[in-house]
C-alpha cells in the first residue's frame, strides 16, 4: 500500500481537492493521502518544480505524486508518468519534472495513453486518479502508457559555472512562508564545485561568508537568541537549497528576508570561491 | 466503513476543523474524513449549498457530509440529517440542501432529535458527529430522529425559462479560486431546454456562442495554447455547471474572469435558443 | 495506535506540512495524522498556547500532539515531551505548554536526548516525527528523554484576583476566524470565584452583564434571529474561555468583534462580582 501524494494549484476553497480525494477513495478505499500543497501560484511551474523537488525524500520509495498544476490535456501537453528514485510521479508534460530529472535519471517514462478508457467528459485528474490508484496498488507503468524517452525540460532552473569553476551563478526560484528566499543552488553542487575552499554570497548588493548549518547558528556564543532576530542569514534549508533568510522573521508583521532585502523569484545570486 | 466529509466556514488558523476531527476518532477510530472545505464564507448558505452540489459526485455510495455552516441549534434552525442519491447529509435545515433536492428527491430526512441524550453543553458539532458516526457505520436514520417530509428550500438558485422555452436566464452563483465565474445553469438543463438549438449566451454585455468541452478547446487549431492566454470562454465545469473563464487566468496576478469581465454573484446571465 | 496530532506556524503553501507528514509515514505507516493549525502567526507563543488549550480536551486518551513552532534546538530552546492528562505533548521549552500545565500538573517531562542517535544534519521536526511514532505505537517517555521537572513558564496568560476576590482581570489572548476575541478567563475560574453571585463584564468602555450559553441565545423570545445579527454578547466558548462575539460577524465583509469593538490580542477585560 503506497502514499498518494496530492501538489495542485487548486486552492483550498473550493471543492476541487475534496473530490479529487473522493475519487481516489472511490476507486481505492484503502489510500492513504498526503497533501504537499493546494496553495501553488496558479499554472505556475517553476514553483511546482521547486515544492515537488523539496518534499519527495521524505516519503517512502513507492509513493505515488500526483501533481495537478497545468494538467489540462492537449496537443502541447501529454500527460506523463514517471518512475524516478523508486518513486511515481503523475503530471503533464510541461516542464515540472526538471529539477528532479537534472539531479538524477529516471528510470522509465511513460506516456499515459488510457484516455480512451475513460468516459468521454473524464477529466486530467480522473486520468490522474486512475493511474495514480493503479501505481499505488503495484501496477506497472507498461499497462497505463507507453515508453517514452525524455521530457520537457526547462533549463532556467541550473545555475551555471563560470570563471574556470571558481564562480557559481544561481537564481532564487522561491518565497517560503516565512519570507526566507531559496536559491537552485544545491548543497551538493556547492560541496563538489567548492572542495572545501573559502567562498563569499553575493546578492543585491549584500555580501555573506558563511552558510550556517541551521538559523540558531547566527548566535556564535550560543546565547541571547533575542539580540539576532532580524539579521540576515544564509543556510542550507532542509530541503538542500541555498537560503537567504531573515533570523525570526515574519512577512506578515515585520516583513521577512524577501521583502526586507528586496530580494525576489529570478534575482541572481552568486558565490565566488577563493 | 463510510467517508465523512467536512465543510464547515471554520478558516484554516483556529483549532476548530482538528478538534472536530478529533470528536470524529474519539467516536469512531477508524473513520476516513475527508476535507471539501473549510473557507466557505462566513455563515453563506448559497456558497455551502454549490460546494456540496459540485462535489458529492466524487464520492461513493454511503458517504456521509458533514457540513458545518451556520449550524447552531435554534427555533428557525433545526438539525436534520437526509439521505439522498444513496449518501448521506448532515447540516442545520437553512437551505443548504436545495441545489439537491431541487435535481433529485430524497429518499428520506429526519430532523435530529438526538440532543437531550449529549451532555447538556453538547455543541452543534457534538451532535453532529454523534449522527455522522452513527451512520458511518451504517446506522439507521430512525434511531437519531423523527420523520420530515420537506426542508427549507431556496428559489433563488434555479434558473428561470422565458418566452417559450426560447430563454434560459440564470444567476452567477459562485467564484472558484482561479477567479472563474460558476452559474446556476447545469448541462442536464440545457439539454433538455436547447434540444440540440444553436444558442447564444449574455451576460454583462458580453457574448458567448459557444460552450467548450473543455479549457484548451479555446485553441481551434490545437496549437499555441500561449497565444490564447487572457481570453474569455464558456464551458460546463467538471462538476456540470456553465461557467465562465478567462483562458489561464490568475486572480493574485492579472486576475480572473470575475475581475478582468466584471462579473460577481448573482449577477445574470442568459442563454437564448434560436 | 494513536492519534498523531501536529500544530505549527509552517503555513499552507510550501511543502513543510507534507514533508513532515511523509516522514512520519515512513517511520510509522499506520499512523493517523490530525492537522490541528499550521497558520499558528509566526513564532508566536501565546497563540499556540491557546491553540493547543483549545484543543486536547476533543481528542482520546494517548494523544500525541506534535508542536512545531519555534522548534529549533539550541541552548535556550531545548526540546521536551510531556505527558499530562494522559496525552502526549512533544514541542521546545518555549513556553508553549504554560496553560496546560496550569490547568493540570504534568504526569512527566522528559527533555529529549535522542539528537546523537540521529543524522548530523537531523531537523527539529526529525527529531519530534522520531519521538511522536515512538510514544503513538506506545513507548515509554524513558526511552527517549532524561526526566526533568518543570518548564518554561509563561505567567502572562494567567488572570488576577483582586479586591478580595470580587473582580477577575484577564486579557484578549486569541482573536478567532470568525473574528471572536478570546480571553483566557475560563469558565472553571469564573464558577470558583463567582460562586453564583451577578457579574458585570466590562472591556474597552463597554459593559456585557450576561454570559449566555451559546451563540443563538441572544435572542432573548427564541425568534427573529436575523434582527440580533451585528450585536455584541459574551459566551463561554465550547473551548472554556470566556469569549466575546458579534452575532453572525464575518470580519471578511463587515467586520468582526475584533475590528468593530476595536479589541486586540493583550486587551484587559474585567469581570466585577457583586
Amino acid at each position: 500500500m503506497s502514499i498518494i501524494t496530492l501538489t495542485t494549484d487548486f486552492g483550498i476553497k473550493d471543492h476541487f481537492v475534496g473530490a479529487l480525494k473522493g475519487k481516489v477513495f472511490s476507486e481505492y478505499p484503502e489510500a492513504v493521502i498526503v497533501d504537499i500543497s493546494h496553495c501553488i501560484d496558479l499554472f505556475n511551474i517553476s514553483e511546482t518544480c521547486y515544492v515537488i523537488s523539496a518534499s519527495y525524500a521524505s516519503f517512502p520509495k513507492g509513493t505515488v505524486h500526483l501533481i495537478g498544476v497545468d494538467s489540462e490535456l492537449n496537443a502541447e501537453n501529454q500527460h506523463v508518468a514517471m518512475l524516478w528514485n523508486d518513486q511515481y510521479f503523475i503530471c503533464a508534460d510541461n516542464g515540472i519534472l526538471s529539477l528532479l530529472t537534472k539531479k538524477i535519471i529516471p528510470q522509465k517514462i511513460v506516456s499515459i495513453n488510457i484516455h480512451d478508457r475513460l468516459p468521454s467528459e473524464a477529466t486530467a485528474m480522473d486520468v490522474f486518479v486512475t493511474v495514480a490508484c493503479h501505481l499505488a496498488r503495484g501496477g506497472l507503468l507498461n499497462v497505463i502508457g507507453r515508453e517514452i524517452k525524455t521530457l520537457k525540460d526547462i533549463n532556467a532552473f541550473q545555475p551555471v559555472l563560470a570563471e574556470e569553476n571558481s564562480v557559481l551563478k544561481g537564481n532564487i526560484i522561491y518565497v517560503d512562508h516565512f519570507g526566507n528566499v531559496v536559491s537552485n543552488i544545491s548543497k551538493k553542487l556547492f560541496l563538489e564545485i567548492g572542495k572545501g575552499r573559502e567562498y563569499e554570497i553575493s546578492f543585491k548588493g549584500y555580501t555573506l561568508k558563511t552558510i550556517f548549518p541551521n538559523y540558531s547558528s547566527i548566535a556564535i556564543s550560543n546565547t541571547n537568541f533575542k539580540n539576532y532576530e532580524g539579521e540576515k542569514l544564509a543556510i542550507f534549508n532542509e530541503a538542500g537549497y541555498l537560503e537567504i533568510a531573515v533570523y525570526k522573521s515574519n512577512p506578515n508583521k515585520t516583513g521577512g528576508a524577501s521583502s526586507l532585502l528586496g530580494v525576489k523569484v529570478n534575482d541572481g545570486i552568486v558565490i565566488r570561491f577563493k
